[in-house]
């Protein structure tokens, strides 16, 4: 395997695990550029790596530079670096990949679609990396770079990217707000979480193995009003969005199984 | 292990379910008794009982009677049936106990609080069973045979009940619906929901093992309204109420994590 020089640019969730991921495949992260220095510092030790918190102090000799950083923050990101010899990408869902060409001739996107948390470790095993890239030489070295942390390399334009980044806000993000207020709901009346585990495991199993389109049960799709309004009446003492949550969604399931007949 | 003669009243998903998992635990399953022939005949064939769709047929010999039949047709059944010696249960999770004293002494809820799809097989290993009964020693029995096909018997009355009830229409259904709903999308826009699966093991796997409350990322979450801006943007191709869901599931997010702070 190809060993890079990578500098990382950003000391976050994204950023701590990409750069974790690289290190232990054996390349070397030479520096992190953060912004917030004990982060920086934080980050730089755990992969043995230089830090600064002076973007003109970046290493310019490295082959790799990956800016994860939040999105808003990119423009100030760019508008600071020098021009840079490496390749220069961006881990984001939603900023195109031509943001880049002012900082680097060769650039593109490595945007990982992964849901990740600090303390958490986690594989990259299988994860889809999002790659778009100013050549093809640029997309066959950031598949490479890709594969060798564990990651499934998958070109695609930025449209794309971002229609997967909307995918991943229902599949990832309002799942586990669903999770959240089953939780709270649960513990309010004397229940547990961990009763809704197994059912929360073959959820998701009978989801993945059978695909979500044959797996809805329950009152809505069965078009079982009587125990829609009971139900939205037991969450009057809950927060009022809950039950609009409960009446929008209830609504959807019985309107996208009509459409699906 | 106590063997039992069962009478299964039903004979849709959690009826077929239930009954193959007495029966390879060696209770007989005496009897099936549904409305629908063609099922009725099925399910007995599968368990090798008898069966026949005229209620006052019914088998007056057995221990146990287990009513699994959708909550609106439970008075139906119940006007039918003859007075009874065994213990008398049903499976449903908003229909309370005493609904079933007329037709025997010995009654009680037995509700498996899980998803059954009538082609899926499943483990009830672990699935919590909700168990309600006119006396203890009914609690007692129904607790024996919860753990004899694998369950984890909890004793819990009606109103507890109704609310684990509603809490998995969120864990479960509302879940279910947002992994569709992401579907729908990466197919339109020529992905695949194959891409998600990686995201949606972690998604799920960090709720169980870290609790929701502490897994929640996204733009909702970080008040990242120019996002959500462009996501409900996006959603104009595609059904309104997705639009409207995106933007109620943001709004709850960010409620729910400000009461939390």
């Amino acid at each position: 395997m190809v060993k890079y020089r990578i500098v990382q640019i950003g000391a976050g969730n994204v950023a701590t695990h990409i750069s974790k991921a690289f290190q232990e495949v054996g390349h070397s992260v030479v520096q992190v550029v953060g912004r917030a220095e004990a982060n920086a510092r934080a980050l730089a030790k755990e992969v043995g790596a230089a830090y600064t918190i002076t973007m003109s102090n970046i290493d310019k000799t490295a082959d790799r530079y990956i800016i994860s950083v939040p999105d808003s923050a990119i423009p100030n990101v760019l508008s600071a670096l020098p021009q840079l010899s490496g390749i220069v990408v961006h881990t984001s869902g939603s900023t195109p990949a031509s943001a880049l060409q002012k900082v680097s001739e060769s650039y593109g996107v490595f945007y990982p679609f992964q849901t990740f948390s600090k303390a958490r470790s986690i594989s990259l095993k299988g994860v889809p990396f999002c790659i778009e890239a100013s050549g093809a030489d640029v997309v066959s070295a950031l598949s490479q770079i890709a594969a060798s942390i564990g990651g499934k390399p998958v070109e695609m334009d930025s449209e794309q990217r971002r229609w997967l980044h909307l995918t991943g806000v229902f599949a990832c993000n309002f799942v586990n707000h669903m999770f959240s207020i089953s939780q709270v709901i649960a513990q309010e009346k004397g229940l547990t979480f961990d009763m809704l585990k197994p059912l929360i495991r073959e959820t998701v199993s009978k989801a993945l193995e059978g695909g979500p389109e044959n797996s809805q049960t329950g009152p809505a799709i069965r078009g079982d009003s009587e125990t829609i309004e009971k139900h939205v009446a037991m969450l009057k003492d809950f927060d009022t969005e809950w039950r609009d949550i409960y009446r929008l969604l209830s609504s959807s399931i019985w309107n996208t199984a009509q459409n699906n007949d």
